[in-house]
Protein backbone atom coordinates (compact mmCIF):
# COMPACT_ATOMS: atom_id res chain seq x y z
CA UNK A 1 0.00 0.00 0.00
CA UNK A 2 2.62 2.69 1.00
CA UNK A 3 4.42 2.13 -2.12
CA UNK A 4 1.48 2.69 -4.30
CA UNK A 5 0.62 5.89 -2.58
CA UNK A 6 4.64 6.69 -2.66
CA UNK A 7 4.56 6.65 -6.41
CA UNK A 8 1.09 8.69 -6.28
CA UNK A 9 2.80 11.47 -4.55
CA UNK A 10 5.67 11.82 -6.59
CA UNK A 11 3.78 12.37 -9.90
CA UNK A 12 1.19 14.70 -7.45
CA UNK A 13 4.50 16.71 -6.34
CA UNK A 14 5.64 17.36 -9.31
CA UNK A 15 2.52 18.17 -10.97
CA UNK A 16 1.77 20.56 -7.91
CA UNK A 17 5.76 22.20 -8.32
CA UNK A 18 4.87 22.28 -12.48
CA UNK A 19 1.79 24.74 -10.84
CA UNK A 20 4.09 26.67 -8.17
CA UNK A 21 6.80 27.12 -10.71
CA UNK A 22 4.92 28.77 -13.69
CA UNK A 23 3.53 31.24 -10.48
CA UNK A 24 7.25 31.36 -9.43
CA UNK A 25 7.71 32.63 -12.91
CA UNK A 26 4.99 34.84 -13.07
CA UNK A 27 6.45 36.81 -9.91
CA UNK A 28 9.18 37.35 -11.84
CA UNK A 29 8.01 38.73 -14.87
CA UNK A 30 5.32 41.49 -13.00
CA UNK A 31 6.56 44.27 -11.92
CA UNK A 32 4.27 44.39 -8.43
CA UNK A 33 4.42 45.52 -5.29
CA UNK A 34 5.43 43.36 -1.98
CA UNK A 35 1.47 43.83 -1.00
CA UNK A 36 1.14 42.42 -4.58
CA UNK A 37 3.41 40.17 -4.47
CA UNK A 38 2.53 38.79 -1.19
CA UNK A 39 -1.03 38.69 -2.81
CA UNK A 40 0.34 36.32 -5.73
CA UNK A 41 1.68 34.30 -3.45
CA UNK A 42 -1.10 33.61 -0.90
CA UNK A 43 -2.86 32.82 -4.20
CA UNK A 44 0.06 30.12 -5.17
CA UNK A 45 0.19 28.61 -1.87
CA UNK A 46 -3.78 28.26 -1.86
CA UNK A 47 -4.20 26.74 -5.22
CA UNK A 48 -1.29 24.81 -5.36
CA UNK A 49 -2.44 22.79 -1.89
CA UNK A 50 -5.87 22.87 -3.44
CA UNK A 51 -4.59 20.69 -6.13
CA UNK A 52 -3.22 18.31 -4.29
CA UNK A 53 -6.52 17.67 -2.40
CA UNK A 54 -8.40 17.99 -4.96
CA UNK A 55 -6.22 14.66 -6.36
CA UNK A 56 -5.55 13.07 -3.14
CA UNK A 57 -9.39 13.22 -2.53
CA UNK A 58 -10.40 11.35 -6.42
CA UNK A 59 -8.07 8.91 -5.57
CA UNK A 60 -7.98 8.38 -1.88
CA UNK A 61 -11.35 9.98 -1.07
CA UNK A 62 -11.18 8.09 2.25
CA UNK A 63 -7.96 9.68 3.37
CA UNK A 64 -7.89 12.49 5.95
CA UNK A 65 -6.11 15.13 4.72
CA UNK A 66 -3.83 18.13 6.39
CA UNK A 67 -2.39 20.95 4.64
CA UNK A 68 -0.40 24.28 6.04
CA UNK A 69 -3.22 26.65 4.00
CA UNK A 70 -6.21 24.83 4.52
CA UNK A 71 -6.05 22.91 7.90
CA UNK A 72 -6.91 19.26 9.04
CA UNK A 73 -9.96 17.32 6.80
CA UNK A 74 -10.74 14.08 8.71
CA UNK A 75 -10.61 10.82 6.85
CA UNK A 76 -11.90 7.21 7.46
CA UNK A 77 -9.33 5.02 5.81
CA UNK A 78 -6.67 5.27 8.99
CA UNK A 79 -4.75 7.48 6.06
CA UNK A 80 -3.30 10.91 6.55
CA UNK A 81 -1.76 13.16 3.83
CA UNK A 82 -0.17 16.09 5.02
CA UNK A 83 1.30 18.51 2.96
CA UNK A 84 3.63 21.99 2.55
CA UNK A 85 2.43 23.46 -0.96
CA UNK A 86 4.86 25.44 -1.04
CA UNK A 87 7.49 25.10 1.55
CA UNK A 88 9.98 28.00 1.89
CA UNK A 89 7.56 31.09 0.99
CA UNK A 90 10.06 33.39 1.91
CA UNK A 91 12.60 32.48 -0.67
CA UNK A 92 9.54 32.49 -3.11
CA UNK A 93 7.94 35.52 -2.38
CA UNK A 94 11.84 37.23 -2.60
CA UNK A 95 12.57 35.22 -6.15
CA UNK A 96 15.10 32.87 -4.41
CA UNK A 97 14.85 29.93 -6.22
CA UNK A 98 14.87 27.30 -3.01
CA UNK A 99 11.69 26.18 -2.12
CA UNK A 100 9.79 22.99 -2.85
CA UNK A 101 6.36 20.97 -2.37
CA UNK A 102 6.64 18.14 0.10
CA UNK A 103 3.60 15.72 0.60
CA UNK A 104 4.14 12.43 3.26
CA UNK A 105 0.95 10.08 4.56
CA UNK A 106 0.88 8.68 8.04
CA UNK A 107 -0.61 6.10 9.14
CA UNK A 108 -1.17 4.08 12.55
CA UNK A 109 1.07 6.92 13.56
CA UNK A 110 3.71 6.47 11.44
CA UNK A 111 4.88 7.97 8.78
CA UNK A 112 4.73 5.98 5.68
CA UNK A 113 5.49 7.82 2.57
CA UNK A 114 7.89 11.28 1.94
CA UNK A 115 8.47 13.40 -1.16
CA UNK A 116 10.39 16.35 -1.36
CA UNK A 117 10.50 17.91 -4.64
CA UNK A 118 12.37 20.90 -5.75
CA UNK A 119 10.73 21.86 -9.40
CA UNK A 120 13.88 24.49 -9.99
CA UNK A 121 16.52 21.94 -9.52
CA UNK A 122 14.16 19.04 -10.67
CA UNK A 123 14.78 17.18 -7.77
CA UNK A 124 12.82 14.53 -6.26
CA UNK A 125 13.99 13.11 -2.64
CA UNK A 126 11.27 10.17 -1.56
CA UNK A 127 10.89 7.52 0.89
CA UNK A 128 8.51 4.59 1.94
CA UNK A 129 9.15 2.65 5.38
CA UNK A 130 11.11 0.23 5.00
CA UNK A 131 11.84 0.57 1.23
CA UNK A 132 15.31 2.84 1.30
CA UNK A 133 14.79 6.66 -0.09
CA UNK A 134 15.68 7.94 -3.22
CA UNK A 135 16.64 11.17 -5.01
CA UNK A 136 15.33 11.38 -8.71
CA UNK A 137 15.31 6.89 -8.58
CA UNK A 138 18.79 6.70 -7.29
CA UNK A 139 19.58 5.45 -3.81
CA UNK A 140 20.65 8.20 -1.47
CA UNK A 141 22.75 7.60 1.97
CA UNK A 142 23.07 10.01 5.33
CA UNK A 143 26.81 11.23 5.85
CA UNK A 144 29.12 9.15 7.19
CA UNK A 145 30.68 12.21 8.84
CA UNK A 146 32.20 11.54 12.43
CA UNK A 147 32.71 14.73 13.04
CA UNK A 148 31.06 18.44 13.19
CA UNK A 149 34.12 19.38 11.68
CA UNK A 150 33.33 18.02 8.46
CA UNK A 151 30.05 19.10 6.62
CA UNK A 152 28.04 21.69 7.20
CA UNK A 153 24.49 21.78 9.15
CA UNK A 154 21.24 22.79 8.34
CA UNK A 155 19.94 25.36 10.68
CA UNK A 156 16.23 26.04 11.03
CA UNK A 157 14.46 29.50 12.26
CA UNK A 158 11.23 30.37 12.70
CA UNK A 159 8.64 33.36 14.08
CA UNK A 160 7.01 30.99 16.35
CA UNK A 161 10.36 29.77 18.83
CA UNK A 162 12.62 32.21 21.04
CA UNK A 163 14.71 34.05 18.63
CA UNK A 164 17.95 32.91 20.60
CA UNK A 165 17.18 29.25 19.59
CA UNK A 166 18.90 29.44 16.19
CA UNK A 167 21.15 32.14 17.62
CA UNK A 168 22.67 29.58 19.98
CA UNK A 169 22.70 27.10 17.73
CA UNK A 170 24.65 28.95 15.13
CA UNK A 171 26.97 29.59 18.36
CA UNK A 172 27.04 26.03 19.62
CA UNK A 173 27.85 24.69 15.93
CA UNK A 174 30.77 27.13 15.35
CA UNK A 175 32.69 26.74 18.86
CA UNK A 176 32.77 22.96 18.02
CA UNK A 177 34.42 23.81 14.61
CA UNK A 178 30.96 23.34 12.68
CA UNK A 179 29.79 25.24 9.74
CA UNK A 180 25.69 26.27 9.51
CA UNK A 181 23.76 26.35 6.41
CA UNK A 182 20.55 27.86 6.14
CA UNK A 183 18.47 28.46 2.59
CA UNK A 184 15.68 29.62 4.18
CA UNK A 185 13.45 26.11 3.29
CA UNK A 186 13.17 23.61 6.09
CA UNK A 187 11.77 21.07 3.69
CA UNK A 188 15.11 21.53 1.11
CA UNK A 189 17.60 21.42 3.82
CA UNK A 190 15.83 17.99 5.62
CA UNK A 191 16.40 16.62 2.35
CA UNK A 192 20.09 17.68 1.91
CA UNK A 193 20.68 16.25 5.44
CA UNK A 194 19.07 12.75 3.98
CA UNK A 195 21.22 12.54 0.60
CA UNK A 196 24.41 13.54 2.68
CA UNK A 197 24.72 16.77 1.25
CA UNK A 198 24.46 18.28 4.85
CA UNK A 199 25.39 16.47 7.89
CA UNK A 200 22.30 16.97 9.49
CA UNK A 201 19.47 19.50 10.74
CA UNK A 202 18.20 21.52 13.86
CA UNK A 203 14.87 23.35 14.03
CA UNK A 204 13.60 24.02 17.62
CA UNK A 205 9.99 23.71 16.19
CA UNK A 206 8.70 22.94 13.07
CA UNK A 207 5.49 21.70 12.15
CA UNK A 208 4.22 18.28 10.53
CA UNK A 209 4.37 19.59 7.18
CA UNK A 210 7.38 20.98 6.64
CA UNK A 211 9.19 18.30 8.77
CA UNK A 212 7.56 14.92 8.14
CA UNK A 213 8.52 13.87 4.87
CA UNK A 214 12.15 14.83 5.82
CA UNK A 215 12.11 12.84 9.06
CA UNK A 216 11.20 9.60 6.91
CA UNK A 217 13.72 10.30 3.82
CA UNK A 218 16.40 10.66 6.10
CA UNK A 219 15.86 7.35 8.47
CA UNK A 220 15.36 5.86 5.22
CA UNK A 221 18.65 6.76 3.97
CA UNK A 222 20.15 5.72 6.96
CA UNK A 223 20.04 8.83 8.70
CA UNK A 224 18.88 9.26 12.66
CA UNK A 225 16.03 11.10 13.41
CA UNK A 226 15.16 12.19 17.23
CA UNK A 227 11.37 10.36 17.46
CA UNK A 228 8.23 12.17 17.90
CA UNK A 229 4.71 11.22 18.71
CA UNK A 230 3.38 11.67 15.55
CA UNK A 231 0.01 11.69 16.47
CA UNK A 232 0.89 14.59 18.60
CA UNK A 233 3.12 16.50 16.08
CA UNK A 234 0.38 16.40 13.42
CA UNK A 235 -1.41 18.96 15.26
CA UNK A 236 1.34 20.50 17.77
CA UNK A 237 4.32 20.49 15.64
CA UNK A 238 7.52 19.20 17.59
CA UNK A 239 11.06 19.72 17.85
CA UNK A 240 13.04 18.62 14.75
CA UNK A 241 16.98 16.98 14.79
CA UNK A 242 18.06 14.63 12.32
CA UNK A 243 21.84 13.41 11.27
CA UNK A 244 24.57 11.29 10.19
CA UNK A 245 24.86 8.57 12.69
CA UNK A 246 28.55 9.56 13.89
CA UNK A 247 27.23 13.29 14.69
CA UNK A 248 23.86 12.99 15.86
CA UNK A 249 24.55 12.65 19.44
CA UNK A 250 26.16 15.53 18.95
CA UNK A 251 23.56 17.52 17.62
CA UNK A 252 20.95 16.21 19.81
CA UNK A 253 23.13 17.99 22.48
CA UNK A 254 23.22 20.92 20.51
CA UNK A 255 19.61 21.12 20.47
CA UNK A 256 19.11 19.97 24.28
CA UNK A 257 21.58 23.36 25.08
CA UNK A 258 20.44 25.44 22.58
CA UNK A 259 16.49 25.68 23.05
CA UNK A 260 14.37 27.66 25.41
CA UNK A 261 11.49 25.22 26.18
CA UNK A 262 8.67 25.37 23.69
CA UNK A 263 4.99 25.43 24.71
CA UNK A 264 2.70 23.64 21.86
CA UNK A 265 0.15 26.34 20.70
CA UNK B 1 34.94 49.69 -23.73
CA UNK B 2 33.00 48.17 -20.56
CA UNK B 3 30.14 46.79 -22.39
CA UNK B 4 32.30 44.99 -24.92
CA UNK B 5 33.84 42.89 -22.07
CA UNK B 6 31.16 42.72 -20.11
CA UNK B 7 28.93 40.96 -23.45
CA UNK B 8 32.26 39.17 -23.69
CA UNK B 9 31.99 37.89 -19.77
CA UNK B 10 28.35 36.62 -20.16
CA UNK B 11 29.21 34.28 -22.59
CA UNK B 12 32.12 33.49 -21.15
CA UNK B 13 30.88 32.43 -17.78
CA UNK B 14 27.74 30.85 -19.72
CA UNK B 15 29.90 28.68 -21.19
CA UNK B 16 32.32 28.06 -18.24
CA UNK B 17 29.05 26.80 -16.34
CA UNK B 18 28.15 24.24 -18.83
CA UNK B 19 31.48 22.72 -17.85
CA UNK B 20 30.86 22.73 -14.44
CA UNK B 21 27.53 21.44 -14.74
CA UNK B 22 29.24 18.92 -16.55
CA UNK B 23 31.35 17.96 -13.59
CA UNK B 24 28.34 18.57 -11.14
CA UNK B 25 26.39 15.98 -12.82
CA UNK B 26 29.43 13.77 -13.03
CA UNK B 27 29.74 13.92 -9.35
CA UNK B 28 26.19 13.02 -9.12
CA UNK B 29 26.72 10.13 -11.09
CA UNK B 30 29.49 8.57 -9.35
CA UNK B 31 29.15 6.68 -5.85
CA UNK B 32 33.16 7.92 -5.03
CA UNK B 33 34.96 8.57 -1.82
CA UNK B 34 34.81 12.02 -0.36
CA UNK B 35 38.53 11.95 -1.60
CA UNK B 36 37.50 11.34 -5.04
CA UNK B 37 34.99 13.75 -4.75
CA UNK B 38 37.35 16.06 -3.30
CA UNK B 39 39.53 15.12 -6.38
CA UNK B 40 37.12 15.73 -8.94
CA UNK B 41 35.99 18.95 -7.34
CA UNK B 42 39.72 20.40 -7.90
CA UNK B 43 39.71 19.14 -11.18
CA UNK B 44 36.51 21.03 -11.72
CA UNK B 45 37.54 24.14 -10.23
CA UNK B 46 41.02 23.78 -12.46
CA UNK B 47 39.86 23.11 -15.71
CA UNK B 48 37.11 25.78 -15.59
CA UNK B 49 39.26 27.88 -14.38
CA UNK B 50 41.30 27.49 -17.29
CA UNK B 51 38.61 27.62 -20.22
CA UNK B 52 37.98 31.16 -18.92
CA UNK B 53 42.04 32.04 -18.99
CA UNK B 54 42.20 30.82 -22.10
CA UNK B 55 39.05 32.25 -23.40
CA UNK B 56 40.10 35.63 -22.51
CA UNK B 57 43.99 35.41 -23.52
CA UNK B 58 42.51 34.91 -26.96
CA UNK B 59 40.56 37.77 -26.75
CA UNK B 60 41.91 39.91 -24.81
CA UNK B 61 45.95 38.97 -25.17
CA UNK B 62 46.88 42.43 -23.23
CA UNK B 63 44.51 41.75 -20.02
CA UNK B 64 45.75 40.16 -17.01
CA UNK B 65 43.67 37.49 -15.14
CA UNK B 66 43.75 36.87 -10.96
CA UNK B 67 41.86 33.53 -10.42
CA UNK B 68 41.21 31.61 -7.57
CA UNK B 69 42.86 28.52 -8.84
CA UNK B 70 45.96 29.97 -10.70
CA UNK B 71 46.78 33.19 -9.14
CA UNK B 72 47.73 36.72 -10.98
CA UNK B 73 49.16 36.87 -14.59
CA UNK B 74 49.75 40.84 -14.93
CA UNK B 75 48.97 42.36 -18.12
CA UNK B 76 49.89 45.33 -19.83
CA UNK B 77 47.05 47.24 -21.16
CA UNK B 78 45.42 48.07 -17.92
CA UNK B 79 42.95 45.82 -17.26
CA UNK B 80 42.50 43.11 -15.10
CA UNK B 81 39.96 40.24 -15.07
CA UNK B 82 38.98 38.42 -12.03
CA UNK B 83 37.46 35.07 -11.55
CA UNK B 84 36.10 32.39 -9.40
CA UNK B 85 35.49 29.52 -11.22
CA UNK B 86 33.65 27.94 -9.09
CA UNK B 87 31.51 29.86 -5.86
CA UNK B 88 30.29 28.00 -3.78
CA UNK B 89 32.49 24.70 -3.49
CA UNK B 90 31.66 23.16 -0.09
CA UNK B 91 28.09 23.16 -2.46
CA UNK B 92 29.50 21.72 -5.18
CA UNK B 93 31.19 18.66 -4.10
CA UNK B 94 28.09 18.16 -1.52
CA UNK B 95 25.53 18.66 -4.46
CA UNK B 96 24.53 21.01 -3.25
CA UNK B 97 22.74 23.02 -6.20
CA UNK B 98 23.57 26.53 -5.57
CA UNK B 99 26.93 27.48 -6.53
CA UNK B 100 27.87 30.34 -9.20
CA UNK B 101 30.65 31.43 -11.92
CA UNK B 102 31.92 34.46 -11.36
CA UNK B 103 33.98 37.14 -13.54
CA UNK B 104 34.79 40.57 -13.32
CA UNK B 105 37.11 43.14 -14.83
CA UNK B 106 38.98 45.68 -13.06
CA UNK B 107 40.50 49.26 -14.67
CA UNK B 108 42.06 52.16 -12.73
CA UNK B 109 41.08 50.69 -9.73
CA UNK B 110 37.49 50.61 -10.91
CA UNK B 111 35.50 47.14 -11.08
CA UNK B 112 33.92 47.79 -14.71
CA UNK B 113 32.46 44.51 -15.14
CA UNK B 114 30.83 41.94 -13.19
CA UNK B 115 28.91 38.81 -14.16
CA UNK B 116 27.38 36.02 -11.91
CA UNK B 117 26.32 33.47 -13.37
CA UNK B 118 24.28 29.70 -11.63
CA UNK B 119 24.34 27.33 -14.13
CA UNK B 120 21.58 25.19 -12.00
CA UNK B 121 18.51 27.70 -12.35
CA UNK B 122 19.68 29.29 -14.82
CA UNK B 123 20.24 33.09 -14.21
CA UNK B 124 23.04 35.70 -14.90
CA UNK B 125 23.37 38.62 -13.31
CA UNK B 126 25.55 41.00 -15.03
CA UNK B 127 26.72 44.86 -14.41
CA UNK B 128 29.16 47.39 -16.45
CA UNK B 129 29.88 50.51 -14.23
CA UNK B 130 27.66 53.17 -15.18
CA UNK B 131 24.93 50.95 -17.44
CA UNK B 132 22.84 49.54 -14.60
CA UNK B 133 21.79 45.81 -13.56
CA UNK B 134 20.46 42.76 -14.98
CA UNK B 135 19.43 39.75 -14.52
CA UNK B 136 18.63 37.66 -17.78
CA UNK B 137 18.58 40.94 -19.57
CA UNK B 138 15.53 42.25 -17.36
CA UNK B 139 16.70 45.08 -15.21
CA UNK B 140 17.44 44.56 -11.18
CA UNK B 141 16.59 47.03 -8.07
CA UNK B 142 18.09 46.42 -4.78
CA UNK B 143 15.56 46.09 -1.91
CA UNK B 144 13.53 49.23 -1.49
CA UNK B 145 13.36 47.91 2.28
CA UNK B 146 13.41 50.11 5.33
CA UNK B 147 13.88 47.88 8.26
CA UNK B 148 15.88 44.92 9.08
CA UNK B 149 12.87 43.57 9.80
CA UNK B 150 11.48 43.64 6.42
CA UNK B 151 13.69 40.66 4.80
CA UNK B 152 16.40 38.29 4.78
CA UNK B 153 20.15 39.59 5.24
CA UNK B 154 22.97 36.97 3.81
CA UNK B 155 25.87 36.28 5.83
CA UNK B 156 29.05 35.03 5.08
CA UNK B 157 31.19 32.51 6.99
CA UNK B 158 34.95 31.77 5.92
CA UNK B 159 37.96 30.01 7.46
CA UNK B 160 39.91 32.87 7.51
CA UNK B 161 38.33 35.26 10.18
CA UNK B 162 37.77 34.75 13.58
CA UNK B 163 35.05 31.77 14.49
CA UNK B 164 32.87 34.55 15.91
CA UNK B 165 32.28 37.52 13.60
CA UNK B 166 29.23 35.45 11.79
CA UNK B 167 27.99 34.07 15.04
CA UNK B 168 28.33 38.09 16.32
CA UNK B 169 26.40 39.36 13.10
CA UNK B 170 23.66 36.77 12.92
CA UNK B 171 22.87 37.61 16.41
CA UNK B 172 22.89 41.08 16.13
CA UNK B 173 20.56 40.54 13.18
CA UNK B 174 18.07 38.17 14.94
CA UNK B 175 18.37 40.90 17.87
CA UNK B 176 17.10 43.73 15.50
CA UNK B 177 14.00 41.16 14.34
CA UNK B 178 16.13 40.57 11.45
CA UNK B 179 16.57 37.19 9.68
CA UNK B 180 20.11 35.37 8.64
CA UNK B 181 20.32 33.41 5.12
CA UNK B 182 23.30 31.83 4.51
CA UNK B 183 23.19 29.28 1.52
CA UNK B 184 26.47 28.92 1.34
CA UNK B 185 27.73 30.56 -2.18
CA UNK B 186 28.68 34.27 -0.80
CA UNK B 187 28.70 35.00 -5.05
CA UNK B 188 25.08 33.88 -5.61
CA UNK B 189 24.17 36.10 -1.61
CA UNK B 190 25.43 39.03 -3.45
CA UNK B 191 23.77 38.40 -6.69
CA UNK B 192 20.98 38.05 -4.51
CA UNK B 193 20.95 41.19 -2.50
CA UNK B 194 21.53 43.27 -5.88
CA UNK B 195 18.49 42.14 -6.99
CA UNK B 196 16.17 42.36 -3.90
CA UNK B 197 15.96 39.05 -3.16
CA UNK B 198 18.02 39.68 0.25
CA UNK B 199 17.89 43.33 1.38
CA UNK B 200 21.70 42.95 2.25
CA UNK B 201 25.10 41.29 2.38
CA UNK B 202 27.40 40.73 5.27
CA UNK B 203 31.01 39.34 5.43
CA UNK B 204 34.20 40.19 7.39
CA UNK B 205 36.39 39.32 4.47
CA UNK B 206 36.17 38.40 1.07
CA UNK B 207 38.88 37.81 -1.28
CA UNK B 208 38.38 39.84 -4.40
CA UNK B 209 37.00 37.26 -6.78
CA UNK B 210 34.08 36.17 -4.26
CA UNK B 211 32.87 39.58 -3.64
CA UNK B 212 34.04 42.56 -6.81
CA UNK B 213 31.15 41.41 -9.17
CA UNK B 214 28.17 41.72 -6.84
CA UNK B 215 29.48 44.76 -5.51
CA UNK B 216 29.62 46.42 -8.56
CA UNK B 217 26.19 44.62 -9.51
CA UNK B 218 24.48 45.85 -6.41
CA UNK B 219 25.92 49.58 -6.48
CA UNK B 220 24.55 49.65 -10.25
CA UNK B 221 20.88 48.21 -8.90
CA UNK B 222 20.92 51.34 -6.33
CA UNK B 223 22.29 49.38 -3.54
CA UNK B 224 24.50 50.40 -1.46
CA UNK B 225 28.32 49.03 -0.81
CA UNK B 226 30.71 49.63 1.65
CA UNK B 227 34.08 51.35 -0.13
CA UNK B 228 37.15 49.16 -0.83
CA UNK B 229 40.55 50.22 -2.14
CA UNK B 230 40.17 48.10 -5.38
CA UNK B 231 43.89 47.95 -6.25
CA UNK B 232 44.65 46.79 -2.16
CA UNK B 233 41.60 44.37 -2.39
CA UNK B 234 42.81 42.42 -5.76
CA UNK B 235 45.64 40.95 -3.33
CA UNK B 236 44.12 41.18 0.45
CA UNK B 237 40.28 40.89 -0.03
CA UNK B 238 38.18 43.03 2.45
CA UNK B 239 35.49 43.69 4.59
CA UNK B 240 32.24 43.02 2.35
CA UNK B 241 29.07 44.89 3.14
CA UNK B 242 26.03 45.99 1.01
CA UNK B 243 22.70 46.91 1.28
CA UNK B 244 19.60 48.49 0.47
CA UNK B 245 19.99 51.72 0.96
CA UNK B 246 17.25 51.90 3.83
CA UNK B 247 19.04 49.30 5.84
CA UNK B 248 22.62 49.76 4.74
CA UNK B 249 23.57 52.06 8.21
CA UNK B 250 22.11 49.06 9.87
CA UNK B 251 24.03 46.65 8.23
CA UNK B 252 27.31 48.42 8.41
CA UNK B 253 27.07 49.32 12.42
CA UNK B 254 26.49 45.53 12.85
CA UNK B 255 29.75 44.54 11.08
CA UNK B 256 31.61 47.25 12.67
CA UNK B 257 30.16 46.22 16.29
CA UNK B 258 30.35 42.18 14.84
CA UNK B 259 33.42 42.00 13.63
CA UNK B 260 36.86 41.38 14.87
CA UNK B 261 39.96 43.55 13.50
CA UNK B 262 41.05 41.09 10.30
CA UNK B 263 45.18 41.27 9.27
CA UNK B 264 45.18 41.13 5.87
CA UNK B 265 47.95 38.02 4.75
Amino acid sequence: MSIDRLEFAVALAEKAGELGLDYFHKLDTLTITQKGHQDLVSEADRNVETLIRTELAKSYPDDGILGEEHGMEEGSSGYTWVTDPIDGTANFVAGIPQWCVIISCVHQGQVIVGVIHDPVSKETFKAAAGHGAFLNGKPIRASDSESLSHGSVGVGFNGRTAVTDAVNVVGALVSKGGVFFRNASGGLMLAYAASGRLIGYVESHMNAWDCLAGMLITKEAGGEVLEQDINQSLYNGARVVVGAPGVFADLKEIAESSFAPFEAA
